[in-house]
């Protein structure tokens, strides 16, 4: 049976300011509604005989994970959360053995989050077409037919057919300079390294335990040391860390026997920047890819994405990238935005936040939204999920007014617990134990204005936290 | 003795989403905490015998004029309030009837409200030149020495010099075309056109009479009729509407055999567009002029200013406008700007209302700015200035929650009026009579949480209010 592995890694700051360290690329809706990471789990759920996806990710993610699979209302074949990363060897080593405890016979399609495959059939067929040589043991890579001679990714060379449209691996090359990659592209046999996989669960062990058997080790130490958590599973730390930093491609399938490539072309794209996105996206007459409240006067071959409730206009600008955020917007030349990471590096070393969270961030229990703020005072619009609660706490330097404008919250204010429609609202004094809770079914959204001489996040005393955060 | 009159007259577009029609360039801090309009005042009120200033505006403007008046701690000479805009000469008229009513030989310096002068002493030792012809009954007009072929001005070419400096006017000449230009600043006779004018009240409203008898008996009429409330003098619409549309040059100074010209330079701008502001502002080392958050990475040659709690992150781009406001950034080419025009008429055409109002709004009892808003609910931040009252109102769609953040206001509620401190709220229940007065000497904040099924601001019935709005 077909299990699919979503590798939910990496932090993603090249499509700042849009992605940020808590919410990187793979969570983001950046063409459609629905999040990379999101179309990634459907286009694996609609694979014949697919059971319902594994998800591996970082811990920081795994209410974002939890939150965006609900979303899309599918199955989750379990959330396994990386207490640190240690790159895609010992990783998707996590998925196998968890899949391989369900399944000794599993077969894992293994798939990075943050793709775009536009051309789904072309996708599955070749998915059919590495079947026969996984089966038969082989380690399949996917690989994308070059459009164009990109310097920016690794290549494989393919070898001697193995059955019709999956061949031997002859070699794996680096990312190669600009003649190297017209070259590849011309000679017709290299393709793009996509770090998709179909593979056996127990042929991928077997083989990291004789290239990488260090990494074999570690990961099956850690996950011996498993904690089940609803659909979560937790990994010891230590055991973890322990084990070494590598890429599957390094750790495994550049010293295996059995690796085999399938050529596709299906409409992929890693969407590494900005101005990939804009590449891959559909434009319009001017070749502006304009995104929510945009006008646009005398403009060409921009990439503009308004935030809510802002508007932007352009003005005989062409090949640019704007985008906008509730806090932050970035006006970058299309062809330079792979130096996004210059900007982001200068928020880090300036100790300022913009690279880490969005205005809006996100919690287990829900969300929050700072809209306001002054000497003394901030204003936030809060959300929680049905079902949900946040932790039972206390402030020791502000009161709090919230005001419920949609849904029905709980609300335990000392010794009281009372109800709080819509329309009503209620007054958290100083000191006062609290907690805020959903027990409807719709979700809660009230406005909390907060009164005091300090107002940072870290005046919190948590006395009882469903989340383990107390 | 010198009256000075600032004519803030304009409803400037051309520093959009700055500029907005309720909030037009005058009104601006372009570059310094003060505005034009405040720089104006204060530069006049500098000048040797100087008596108030008297401020010509849209009625639409007063209270803005009010406050910013107020800001600077400048006494007032008065405010006319036009009931519609008829151009610069029946403006200055009503000001000259203004001033003659105080002092029979005024001398009036007219100057426009949203005009740049770097170079105070040169602009002063231009007003002393001008003092000897204005005296005799000239009317002077002051000329400035053009730095470069401009082809937006209008030129003056002097004649016979009258008194050191002061010169007979030639002609007046329309904006010429580039060549045109080019050979009036080489030619050295020519000065563009700025504006500003000295005379004796009592001599424009002679000239008047002689060049343009219906306006100055239409703007006599008006003026006959006005009422005057606290430092306001408002004026009868349909009189002071039957008063032709002109301005001062093309009724009055190029028709009077007595027109004098006082070249000056004095570093002097109209700051017509936002590329004439980056001109005349100090920039960095890179040519950026960045006001607010910007991180500024390979980029030269900019104008860059961002909003209240927001950055802007520019990557390689160069020469470029972007202005960032609470709901609209403009992204444009510095060569590009005056087209700024093109989107603001598209704002019209589309029925928005982003060139009309930001989303931060003044009212004569304060400001409010629109924080959040939601499907069923809306909160504004509101500040209430000491001793100013919100009118007695009612909704009859929507309840409010008002928390104080800062100050102490007086709440009145249907039959009880109480007090409300910082960090404490009350509740407004759907159709109730209220109102919101600050009693005391500090601004009031409050936040307002406003819960209903229509939340628009037409929603009101007004049914006492201290500023006629009832």
């Amino acid at each position: 049976m077909l299990h699919p592995v979503v590798l939910s890694g990496g932090s993603g700051t090249r499509l700042w300011p849009l992605s940020r360290h808590n919410q990187p690329k793979q969570f983001l809706s950046l063409l459609g509604d629905r999040s990379l990471f999101q179309e990634t789990l459907l286009r694996a759920s609609r694979l014949p005989d697919a059971q319902p996806p594994v998800t591996v990710c970082a811990d920081d993610h795994r209410f974002m994970v939890g939150e965006q699979l609900h979303g899309i209302g599918l199955a989750s074949g379990g959330i396994i959360l990386e207490p640190v990363a240690r790159n895609t060897a010992p990783a998707i080593a996590l998925a196998a053995l968890h899949v391989v405890d369900r399944d000794s016979d599993a077969m894992m399609l293994v798939m990075p989050a943050d793709h775009l495959i536009e051309d789904e059939a072309s996708f599955r067929s070749a998915v059919e077409r590495a079947w026969a040589p996984a089966d038969e043991g082989w380690l399949v890579t996917f690989g994308i037919t070059p459009d164009y001679a990109e310097t920016g990714y690794g290549y494989i060379r393919r070898g001697g057919e193995l059955v019709t449209g999956a061949y031997r691996v002859s070699r794996f090359v680096e990312k190669p300079d600009a003649a190297t990659a017209e070259r590849y592209v011309a000679e017709g046999s290299y393709a793009w390294n996509s770090g998709m996989f179909l593979f056996r669960a127990s042929r991928y062990l077997e083989e990291l335990g004789r290239h990488a058997p260090a990494i074999l080790a570690a990961v099956q130490k850690a996950y011996a040391g498993k904690m089940s958590d609803l659909d979560f599973t937790r990994l010891p730390k230590d055991e973890f860390l322990a084990s070494p930093s590598d890429s599957i491609d390094y750790a495994v399938m550049e010293k295996t026997e059995r690796a085999a490539v399938v050529p596709v072309s299906c409409g992929w794209s890693d969407i590494g920047s900005w101005s990939s996105l804009w590449a891959v996206a559909e434009r319009d007459g001017d070749g502006n890819l304009n995104q929510g409240d945009v006008i646009s006067v005398d403009s060409t071959g921009n990439l503009v994405r308004a935030a809510d409730r802002r508007m932007i206009a352009t003005l005989g600008v062409d090949d640019l990238v704007i985008v906008d955020t509730a806090d932050a917007t970035l006006v970058a030349r299309k062809d330079r935005v792979q130096d996004v990471k210059k900007i982001v590096d200068r928020l880090k070393s300036e100790g300022r936040q913009e690279h880490l969270f969005h205005r809006k961030v996100y919690r287990p229990w829900g969300n929050y939204d700072s809209i306001d703020m002054g000497e003394r005072f901030q204003v936030k619009r809060i959300v929680v999920k049905p079902g949900a609660a946040l932790s039972l706490q206390k402030h020791a330097h502000r009161a709090e007014h919230w005001i419920v404008v949609s849904g029905t919250a709980e609300v335990t204010c000392d010794d009281r617990v009372f109800e709080l429609r819509e329309n009503e609202s209620t007054y958290i004094p100083l000191g006062s134990v609290h907690r805020l809770r959903n027990t409807g079914t719709e979700p809660v959204e009230l406005i909390e204005v907060q009164s005091g001489s300090y107002l940072g996040e870290d005046d919190i005393v948590r006395l009882e936290d469903v989340y383990g955060r107390s």
